[in-house]
């Protein structure tokens, strides 16, 4: 039971795509990444995709809906099913929830699930 | 499907110990909610309690452990069945995640459990 410094664990990597697992609720791992380009369209069929803006910006496309401007401060929830992709021009930090197990990429690879854990 | 924007969410009220749902996350609520004083030592025997200061500090008294600062931009989470009491001697803004029906003072008062919605 300690606090646990966003900032301080986004400073201890620089790769993109990558979220590593910072904290656990419940069966959620709590994760920090960056982002920067562009991720696959995906879904999650059994999970909604929590995002939190921390630092910069993020642009998400949704399939059928037009795409959000998603900025430090904010909260974008993806429900579950829904096809959906990331990007960002400039890095953007990002803290993610998503169930244990979850792959990043969704119902497409399953098998590449864990997380590294800072 | 809208960013939603933590800080316009926390103008919307002055209240404290109050937390307002802002989205869902599964089965959980996102909520913010504004702390000063001292809440009641309690737990959650079902549930880790997520807490993530956005502005402000917060102390967190444990039981049976030593009390932690949790200061904005971190996240501290308490396991279930541990029995513990956020506190501030100044307004600090928080971001919580629970489940569903899950009371802000724990296993105490159950049928308090619907938080209002922003």
């Amino acid at each position: 039971m300690t606090p646990i410094n966003l900032a301080e664990k986004l400073d201890q990597f620089s790769n993109h795509w990558d979220p590593k697992v910072i904290a656990d609720y419940n069966d959620n791992d709590v994760m920090v990444v960056k982002f920067k380009g562009e991720f696959p369209f995906h879904k999650h069929h059994r999970t909604d995709d929590f995002f939190l803006v921390l630092e910069g910006e993020m642009i998400m496309d949704i399939e059928g809906a037009p795409s959000k401007t998603v900025k430090a401060g904010e909260l974008f929830i993806v429900p579950k099913g829904v096809v959906h992709r990331p990007r960002s021009k400039q890095e953007v930090k990002v803290l993610l929830i998503e169930p244990k197990g979850e792959p990043n990429t969704g119902d497409a690879d399953r098998q590449a699930a864990a997380k590294p854990r800072l």
